[in-house]
């Protein structure tokens, strides 16, 4: 289990490199936190509710407009991003972006982290 | 009044002839239709209040994690995208747009509309 939590942290350490991204969270999809980096003024539970609420309009949305399943939300405001995808089924990743982030980058490297966070969940 | 409907309605008739862009509405901030170029089979009214509910926990978000002025929302399903953006202050455009629409020209044709109809419903 300290093997699982310390590769989790490594995958969301690893999406702090990407330019532009100022954090991630892997919150559980009850909406609470399991493990994050995330910068220091950032609050975990409003990320964590905040990603909940997210995914749940986002499933919504999909749901009624018949988009198929959930994969991914993506929220811009004039100081920067926001980013919900599914990591599994029990659990989500929520990611900061700053507003000068390349989006097309930081969509690979969230998916990407995305399945291998599914894979370290589900095992 | 009848010119500017026009108006609107050559601008949301214009961003369907982006590849992939199935559909696209003008919604008021209360919620409620202006104009819209859907399918005919796409509910007006799931459209309305779908667009009303991601704008609504769009700037939710980006007030609680200091985004900024909330600017535009993507929802990505494994069947397509939706996208909502404001229109001026008192209104929303809504996009529907299939799986293999090219996110960076549907995100420019959006913006674009977008500031076309919040001049018209600004007049």
């Amino acid at each position: 289990m300290a093997l699982r939590s310390e590769e989790i942290e490594r995958v969301l350490k690893r999406l702090e490199t990407v330019p532009g991204l100022e954090g991630a969270a892997l919150v559980s999809s009850d909406g609470f936190m399991l493990a994050s980096a995330l910068p220091p003024e950032v609050s975990e539970d409003r990320v964590a509710a905040m990603g909940a609420a997210i995914v749940s309009i986002g499933e919504r949305v999909n749901k009624e407009l018949e988009r198929g399943a959930f994969d991914m939300a993506l929220i811009s405001g004039s100081n920067g991003y926001t980013l919900a995808t599914g990591a599994g089924i029990e659990a989500f990743l929520i990611v900061l972006a700053s507003k000068n982030a390349k989006l097309g980058w930081v969509f690979l490297e969230v998916r990407r982290a995305a399945e291998e966070l599914a894979r370290i969940l589900g095992r």
